[in-house]
């Protein structure tokens, strides 16, 4: 099983390094990795049309884990793009987007970087897994990472599950093994941002403002990724990228233009 | 009724001037420009974190309008969280995202700036709608601002047709007034790219890769906004930001993790 690691902290961080770890010990899956050469964090799906792509073969990454690690100076969409038309030559298996530093939870999804590469890929018709560990701070990714792989291997052994191109994002809770209670399926639940930004005055006198702001989880639903989360559970939920709101559709059928 | 203006084009661009030109002309509607102060197209659903904005009156462009214009150094989420959060005092009635250069139709919705800036103003709970003319090199932009004004002033009139948070993907034909047969409401399409890379070799020997390709559309389907426009329609989109797959949701949800 070919497997395409990228993410959106960039080829360094340690998420993505812990995955391809997790990923060289199992005897039936080829993992390589292609990821952006910086951090991405909130470049939402962008993709880089008015610069060239270079491609960086980072054998310091590779060589202990006998893994192909490539870094390109562009986002995980562009990764995405570019290896599967271009560096990998087989068909892919799947790809896994992370492990992401920090939450990617409800409308989080429309930012992150780490959805959108594993999204590009659902796009081009290969099953595609986002995987955050949830507190920033942890910095074990070993039971993040093995988590994810037991998600991957359910996509990978049950083809027929899954249309061509679903994507899974997975949120697991920064906390030792033995606190984590199991995986649940979820729907994206509601996160919001309060008091947005601050205002300062430079030394000059001129105003600028920084994003900041509060999150405001709602966990009323239980069902939802955010709730389950704050449970301990690992969420996983299943997401399209056909954004067409039907409902709304059906309701403006009559409407006269 | 108070009206935000913004676009991923940048606030010189000429869709949002014809835009706030069309708006300034209703005697009921206040238009606000709040919009990048350069191009920002194909940055996704982006915002920024790592350095602080600035904002700017441009009085060169509202002044003949009578209609503010504000630069930010930022992307079009930016522009529409910044002015909501700290710029627009009252509340705003509707925000609209255009009129872009460039279609933004299907999965094109995934990478649109223009989009984005209208589906933050739906995640913030205001209504809006994303503006598009199809044709790259048409300089007219006073039938797509006569469409777009026609389908605010539905949204505006039918509040109880749309739930807080509504948002309308319109693209409009680059043609005369008289050769648009009119506006359909219509679902997102399949449109992809084929030969996504060209890879070339620089001066020094080393490969770089450009993003190109060919795109090709499926209008198969002729109730999608891709065929609509091919027929020289107005297509409007329904377009939502909740990405649950909820048909995978429930197929999965007999699924032992």
């Amino acid at each position: 099983m070919k497997v395409l690691l990228t993410n959106d902290d960039g080829i360094y961080a340690p998420g993505i390094y812990a995955m391809a770890k997790e990923l060289s010990n199992k005897p039936n899956v080829e993992p390589i990795v292609v990821a952006p050469d910086r951090e991405q964090s909130a470049t939402g799906h962008a993709i880089t049309v008015h610069k060239p792509l270079r491609v960086n073969e980072v054998n310091k990454l590779g060589e202990k884990l006998n893994v192909p690690f490539y870094s390109v100076n562009g986002t995980p969409s562009d990764c995405v793009k570019l290896a599967i038309e271009s560096i990998v030559d087989d068909k892919l298996d799947l790809v896994i987007s992370g492990i992401n530093r920090g939450a990617n939870l409800g409308t989080d999804v429309l930012y992150s970087g780490t959805v959108s590469g594993a999204m590009e890929a659902a796009i081009l018709g290969v099953n595609s897994i986002a995987s955050s560990l949830v507190d920033f701070e942890y910095e074990d990714y070993s039971v993040a990472a093995s988590y994810t792989s037991k998600v991957a291997e359910m996509v990978l052994k049950n083809p027929e599950r899954f249309e061509k191109g679903t994507l899974l994002n997975i949120n697991i809770p920064g906390s030792p093994a033995e606190e984590i209670k199991g995986i649940r399926l979820t729907r994206l639940g509601n996160r919001q941002y309060e008091n947005l930004f601050e205002k300062r005055v430079d030394p000059r006198g001129k105003a600028y403002y920084w994003m900041a702001g509060k999150v405001i989880e709602d966990t009323s639903d239980t069902e939802t990724d955010v709730s389950r989360v704050r449970d301990n559970y690992v969420a996983v939920t299943p997401v399209k990228y056909d954004l067409t709101d039907y409902e709304l559709y059906n309701n403006l059928l009559d409407w006269s233009f």
